[in-house]
């Protein structure tokens, strides 16, 4: 026995040896076409790439949609998408009330006639995408200084957008690839008419809550089906009766078999923001300054937020998805510090960095990446002298509501004033309604107590700020307060005295020209002028900081490539990407090994009775019988709840469809493991792990949770209820 | 490749699956010779169970040797002796100063004149046992009282001790089996002149700490080695110049080769209390009322000793053994309250309950057991009365340091105006000795400021009991002083006032009668002796319920053995025990596995250059060449650390030699994992996992930090170094 056992130790070490599947690459739908056939059929992809894409964008990808910040797939003929839950939430936030609390109690339709609206969330759906890059170029002006560069850039992509969008229904953007090395623009389908038909329990899709979140192994239902609504013509159309479920020319079929180790998956979606084409100098302000700042300012709020929340149902519902984000992305800073620090990544990009400057520097067509290389660098010093100032105004927008409405007021009267294509893009006429939405959605979000003591924090931090970085109107508005009482006296003062947080008046602000905004003497708006003159000092500062990025990255990022002599994924920019990739478990550390998969019985040990481990009764009393549902995996024995496989993923990844080697449903993905989440500097393959929810944790729970009342959901995905 | 993984996952699973190797049972030596052979051999037992005991004791499991409250076997033909370090840790103590730290750099004797004195520690080594039930139940009168029994039994114990140890160095004791069910005498024989030979630096004998500790994976280097000395004729003698390495019967000898997954080992040792045999009614006062008051009463203290250390490396020094002590109890009382509540034991303890209850109730001659039963329980429910109360004057011995001493000198003068065979068992002449050590070797274990704030802690405490279990000594002494700043003043006033901190005063003490201890008017003996009181009702109350135990336990304790019909191994007391096992991982809940073995590359991996996680420089500058180096493993290409197997062991076992089936060493065992903890209520073959550190890591130590220096003992062991 003992033999067998070594023999057989051998043999897995040797399949699983360096993550032998692990492929980087978050790879843009034209490059998929690039690969080699037969390696795309090698790693286990059974359709032909052609299918997946063309050249003018046509192709079973189509049916991965954009839902807010996250991914989506189109899983039925009649536009049923599923997300992840959490992407869902701000919709049952909205429709929550200490009386109908949907968030806690979940929601499925009962029939279409049902389905929420998701108020102000759109379905986003890729139709073509054009290479830009000449026309881009061709806009910077000889002898442009950086911010007459990022200028040019800017205006000549509000007017690609702007002729792309005269067509109806278009929503448009231009993408920059790697700092500039491309730029490709997108034309997409809008559809503002999108509907919750299903979400599962809070005790279910968002089981383990933020204990379990960035960590393995997890047990959550984070899934949540959408429907698109289209015009009765099936073109995009706002809400209205009259519309019908949206016809897809193509979606994603459900898988009959599940996933097992070993097996190919692929994963479509729009990664937000990764850093793995910075310099060592700009990684090291990230995991030197960035990180932990952040990490401390938000638990700081999250703090004040939650000892509210834990007082009052009013404001558990009104901060849930506020605390949520902030957790989340500070969750995130400290896995990225971890991860950092864990795989010494530092060091290994300089000395990467090393090696490509070494080679640059021996190569005569090489000497403008070597002195872009030391620019970006010296961009890097400057930008410290005003570090901490800089920061904490960037900040401003994530911290109370009543303060971020103010300083969107007082920029939107500002920007409304000038010709459109002369506005910062996201005051452009394109996205007028969309700012309304969230400065009248923004309502639900406010407890007013909370907002207070965030503002009292944020002016204290301001007002500790070192004299030389001191911001002028903060100085102003607090005359000589320095402690925390004269602080929170003021902060007081700002809020009572404002108008700002009622709702009726604020949506008759938003129309009011600065003049009229200017008479109100508002106090809250008066200190967001003051504080908007900052705001857009700091912005020409950043301005001419991207144009330097859009000069200098493409030319280093380039000599990079070319030294690597094969194919790169460019960072990701929230543009389509897919992923190919294995279901495999990982080592996190010397004596643990972390198994692909989880089923319900680990749900059950979970269950604590108490948040966020407090599994649902009826969940808990099917679970002794999971193991002979149809949704039990003959291997597990038991339903199989979440998995593992190495995909390439960031943030923006979420509820991005995870797709079999035939290009159907196996998994949602929701989230990467801890020991990854650093994975936006560079892919370790040993623990490049992303985690899905198996779709059969899905069937399970609408046949457990919801019987009967799902048979319609079951009907349309094309699965048979038993 | 898909499907020879599942074939893989299949056959893995069939052969670990449900631990299928696991054995329960702390088996006595005699079990061992009760055993079917052929089960042994099949399990892994290469020798006889003859060569390993024999009915007088004779066998290799002589070399299984106590030493202090842990376990060690005997390594070489001249009385070398395995350990852990945190056995060998009081030693190092002593022999510590700030200016040669021996805790912090560890020890190894260049020579054999070079090593240290264990002042205090005894090698017990074992001889003979017999059978004495008979002997001692004939000792209780007829229609005697529980406490007149209890009397009666302990008076006849202590009579067959004395006659035992009338032969020269004999160190005898009567150990009760399950309460009673047997009485067996061991004869031991005791050498005092024990030395330390080797310990290794805290960082590697003590890597991982507290945060470590109870856990896996694990990396600890947790060995030291000792000497037995006798007299020059072999017998055991104090400390003397003339004293030569004793010459064992047996030894055993270390493995050539190093221990895989799957292998059989057997572990040897001396574990000290599990609580199988309890009722139902009295796990549960373990599990609502002990553990959890006696977890929160040693973090308050823990925290003081802590703070105290953290200022000052004299304090450091004096408390670092009690707050291991401390630290080691206080976790592992959390552990058995999360395994209880894991493994839902409390209500499997009911439910098997019942089973035997209803089994007895159906037999006219188990009626016996059925009465026991309920008289256990109604036991139970008449300490809760009085329980916060008698807790507290239990644990008064683990708090401020010259309380105990003081209580221990007014007892001891109490006790040593009796007839040497009435006193209590510790205060017996037998005792005297090494009594007056502890009362002496104290004088390093203590840290003044911090026994003041600790007897101020213990104060409070006491007053705030309520007030029908109010403690008269204590009352009498705070007279009314209730809020935190008069109790600390009382504590100050008893602690200046005294001469017990004092060496040579109290070592006079020691020898002084009750009258000239009170004629000195020492405010803290004079409260001792006011408390005293109190504790000696304590003591009667106890001793009444011994008695009952005695009555009632081994009548239970029979139905249950006579319902399992098979061998049941009795509870651990004290006494030396082998378990069967294998080398196997767990699984600590779903989705993860933990691997058998960790790794030297593996403390590099959870060096942090922190307590506890700063691995001394050499080690890690030869980390990297392990891998090549003579000590590594084959399969795991490094040198092994830790590894597990599904041992049931228990507290004493540290220190226990671990044996191959040859009876050869492999392994030292010095914790159980986390999930097991709670094994001292029941085996549980999925997560009954013991700890061991490898000898291969010993070696590998030894020859990456000591070089030549250990040349000598890689010789005694009969290793060739490379």
């Amino acid at each position: 026995m003992k033999n067998s056992l070594v023999g057989i130790g051998v043999l897995l070490g040797a399949l699983y040896a360096g993550g032998a599947y692990a492929v980087e690459g978050k790879w843009t739908p034209e490059q998929l076409l690039e690969h080699d056939p037969q390696w795309l059929r090698d790693q286990g992809l059974q359709l032909p790439a052609g299918e997946l894409w063309s050249r003018d964008g046509a192709g079973l990808l189509e049916a991965v949609v954009k839902v807010d910040g996250c991914s989506a797939g189109i899983v039925s003929a009649a536009g049923l998408v599923i997300t992840n839950h959490h992407c869902a939430f701000g919709i049952l936030q909205k429709h929550s009330t200490p009386e109908r609390d949907l968030i806690t109690h979940g929601f499925l339709a009962a029939s279409r006639a049902e389905e929420l609206p998701g108020e102000g969330t759109r379905a986003t759906v890729p139709h073509r995408v054009s290479d830009v890059t000449a026309e881009i170029l061709a806009a910077v002006p000889p002898g442009a200084d950086d911010l007459a560069r990022h200028r040019a850039i800017e205006r000549r992509q509000k007017e690609l957008v702007a002729a792309c969008e005269a067509q109806p229904h278009r929503r448009c953007e231009v993408a920059a690839f790697d700092g500039g090395v491309r730029y490709l623009r997108f034309e997409n389908l809008e559809y503002p008419d999108l509907r919750l038909v299903y979400a599962p329990p809070r005790a279910v899709g968002e089981y383990g809550g933020e204990v379990d979140n960035w960590s393995w192994p997890r047990h959550t239902g984070d899934f949540a089906l959408l429907r698109i609504y289209a015009g009765p013509d099936g073109q995009p159309a706002p809400r209205a009766a009259a519309n019908v479920p949206y016809q897809p020319r193509h979606f994603f079929p459900v898988a009959k078999q599940g996933v097992e180790p070993g097996d190919f998956v692929m994963l479509a979606g729009y990664p937000g923001t990764t850093f793995r084409s910075l310099t060592a100098a700009e990684m090291r302000e990230r995991a030197e300054l960035f990180f932990p700042r952040r990490a401390a300012l938000y638990r700081a709020w999250i703090d004040r937020m939650e000892a509210a929340a834990a007082r009052d149902s009013g404001a558990r519902i009104a901060l849930a998805d506020r605390i949520k984000g902030l957790a989340n992305r500070e969750k995130n800073d400290r896995g990225q510090l971890a991860g950092i620090a864990r795989g010494r990544l530092l060091d290994q990009k300089e000395a990467a960095e090393r090696e490509v400057l070494a080679w640059a520097q021996a190569r005569p067509d090489q000497q403008a990446a070597v002195a872009a290389q030391g620019e970006l660098a010296r961009l890097v010093t400057t930008q410290r002298a005003t570090w901490e100032h800089d920061f904490l105004l960037d900040q401003m927008r994530s911290g109370p509501r009543p303060l971020d409405l103010a300083l969107t007021l007082v920029r939107w009267a500002g920007e409304r004033a000038k010709p459109d294509l002369e506005r910062e893009p996201e005051y452009q006429e394109r996205n007028r309604e969309r700012l309304a939405e969230r400065v009248r959605l923004d309502q639900k979000r406010m407890h007013l107590p909370t907002e207070e003591a965030l503002l009292a924090d944020f002016l204290a931090r301001l007002a500790a700020l070192p004299p030389q970085q001191a911001v002028p109107a903060v100085t102003e508005l607090l005359g000589g307060a320095k402690d925390q009482e004269g602080i929170a006296a003021v902060a007081h003062r700002l809020l009572a005295g404002s108008r700002v947080a009622d709702l009726d008046e604020r949506m008759k602000m938003f129309d009011e020209p600065e003049a009229a905004l200017r008479a109100r003497k508002d106090p809250l708006l008066d200190f967001a002028f003051a504080l908007d003159r900052e705001l857009l000092r700091l912005k020409e500062q950043d301005d001419r900081h991207k144009g330097a990025i859009s000069r200098l990255r493409p030319a280093w990022r380039r000599a990079v490539i070319a030294h690597a002599g094969k194919p790169v994924a460019p960072d990701a920019n929230g543009t389509l990407r897919v992923s190919l990739a294995h279901v495999q478990g990982y080592s996190p550390r010397d004596g643990v090994e972390m198994q692909p998969q989880t089923t319900v019985s680990g749900v059950v040990e979970k269950h604590t009775g108490e948040e966020p481990f407090n599994a649902p009764a009826e969940l808990l009393r099917a679970a002794p019988k999971a193991p002979r549902s149809r949704w039990a995996d003959p291997r597990l024995k038991d339903v199989p709840v979440n998995f593992l496989a190495d995909a390439d993923t960031t943030g923006g990844n979420s509820g991005s469809p995870v797709l079999n080697g035939r290009g159907e449903l196996v998994g949602v993905n929701f989230d990467r493991v801890w020991e990854n989440v650093a994975n936006d500097f560079g892919y370790d393959p040993q623990v490049a792990r992303n985690v899905s929810v198996d779709t059969r944790y899905l069937f399970w729970i609408l046949d457990t949770l919801h019987g009967e009342a799902a048979r319609g959901l079951f009907r349309e995905m094309g699965i048979d209820r038993p």
